[in-house]
């Protein structure tokens, strides 16, 4: 007898059951015939609680993020759920310098939601680890009754390696620094509206999910002395300013004509009324630099594919109310202020 | 101005609304006012989206766990969904024989989810955390739809260190290796199937949930020939055995007289059609060593709080069908089988 399975699981007409969660058969089952198959490598093969990996070694700092995504629905233009959680935490990860080593995944499934999409889940964060170069060494699975949860739920978490000198953190931020994004922004947020809102355009929106690590480690050899980064996701990049604008003690300064966005998105945001400062991105960040090193900055990520988009949007100014403005295409200035209420519930 | 929030939340009368979740100015103030306030330490004082630590000193390796928690009811004899967060991946990390360094947290909260409930349940998190040594260095909240969740799920994942010359895998099993649980089995299940069922008995059955990383690295000092670990939570002992039977290759048996189990458990699971061998623990632990040291090794248990139960239950043999069998109180043996289909749901 080489596993305890009598049969292997039927995933094309299967569903969720309680026993996937209970610890027995069933559960093992799954873990294996599914999660181990799939992500396929040796730390998840062993088949422990946890998974035991090399100390890392040289000299540097180490860094944990961690995601729960409950993005609805799971399935959208240019992803679904799956390449989404590990794209999410492989950008945490790298937003604090590091570079992503090992990821685990915790499943919360509803009873009843069909084997066949998680399959298809599955299979494309496995496709997602494997290009990002990322392994999930650890998991989880835990069922829940049908109506006390929504198909699934997934937590990643990562840690990752950060190099020797990076140390990247908004305090550091200060006046002058020059504000800079990698790309077009809004396009998930709008990708995932569009969807739910039965929404069609000439040319659909797509998710721009992906994983910035190699942009980042590209930026941070060539240019050590940026101060922060952060990805854009809820509450998009009004949010990641005015929380930089509070932890550095000064103001923002962004020029609407120069923020790159498709004529699409801002086509769609006004229909849905959003404003697409708000609306959340996963494959795209916002990097804060020291103003003589902009230009260079900009042309290195413009050279990448993933910064091809890459624009210098404004400056970091003082301001003791911590303000982040915006001159708008007409010469004004606005305020960007943070974002109250909900706008895009459940987009990641 | 030092903070963009106006007034305090009211975690007397609010309730988690989908804001909560936005990315924008209510998500930070929760965070604030709860999160930092309680798990209270530099590394999530940053409010970076990753938490640097440095790299852990020395040789060995690391490990990392995770694991979601869908526990129902949330509050329970004994403990609460927060302290079994905690406790649930410390003892995951120690079962691979880590030191525990560092957790993350990950809320799924439904609208409407009383914030006194959550306030009560980050409370026990914290201390749970505090005792264990081990800060919750960085989280991540996400908000669903009232009737797409239970209140709150909590994923943590954590990693450890584990010293050189510790290499803790049921693959190093052989026949004739002593079998020890760390005490009383079956509390945490029938804890909670008790209420679920409305049962109550003359001496209340409170969960066993307790970090066992210390016992852990007691044994391991004094012990390093141990050859594997891990705590029988979902699926209780008989999980365990037959998870190490099938990946050791070989065969188990177990002696019902000398297991430990409370008589109020015993009663409990009568009347509740459960079998205790199956039934979940959450902080008790097998341990399987060279059965030279088994003595030495129960002795070591017995002196430690968390171990005064421990008892040496039975042994390894060889077996091709990778076998699980108990011998009974009156002699007999039987078979301790897989558990199929689902005994207790959200149980952990």
């Amino acid at each position: 007898m080489s596993t305890p399975f009598p049969r292997p699981i039927n995933f094309r007409d299967g569903r969720v059951d309680m026993s996937h969660g209970s610890g027995g058969r069933a559960m093992a089952q799954l873990i294996h015939e599914l999660f181990v198959t799939h992500f396929d490598n040796d730390y998840l093969r062993a088949q422990n609680d946890g998974a035991c990996f090399p100390l890392p070694a040289g000299s540097g700092r180490m860094v944990m993020a961690t995601d729960s995504h409950v993005v609805s629905p799971l399935f959208f233009p240019g992803g679904d759920i799956g390449c989404l959680a590990v794209h999410g935490t492989v950008n945490d990860v790298a937003m604090a310098g590091g570079r992503p080593l090992y990821l685990s995944a915790g499943f919360i499934l509803e009873e009843g939601f069909p084997l066949a999409d998680l399959k298809r889940i599955v299979i494309s964060m496995a496709q997602a680890a494997k290009e990002a170069g990322v392994p999930i060494i650890t998991g989880d699975t835990k069922v829940v009754e049908k109506g006390k949860g929504d198909g699934v739920f997934i937590n990643t978490t990562g840690i990752g390696i950060v190099p020797p000198g990076i140390d990247l953190a908004p305090s550091k931020i200060r006046a002058g620094d020059a504000i800079l994004v990698s790309g077009m922004l809004g396009d998930h947020g709008v990708a995932i509206m569009s969807l739910r809102e039965n929404l069609s355009f000439d040319t659909a929106i797509q998710s721009d999910t992906a994983a910035l690590h190699d942009l980042v480690a590209t930026m941070l050899a060539a240019v050590p002395e940026i101060r922060t980064l952060r990805d854009p996701t809820r509450g998009g990049l009004a949010t990641v300013l005015n929380e930089f604008a509070l932890a550095a003690r000064c103001g923002m300064l962004i020029r609407e004509p120069v923020i790159p966005i498709r004529p699409a998105v801002n086509a769609a945001c006004e229909l849905l009324g959003l404003d697409p400062l708000y609306v959340a991105n996963e494959g795209k960040l916002v990097a804060i630099c020291p103003a003589e090193r902009a230009t260079e900055l900009l042309a290195l990520m413009r050279a990448h594919p993933l910064g091809a988009d890459a624009a210098i949007i404004g400056e970091v100014i003082e301001d003791a109310n911590h303000f982040v403005q915006m001159e708008t295409a007409f010469g004004g200035r606005r305020m960007v202020d943070w974002l109250s209420g909900e706008q895009l519930p459940r987009i990641c």
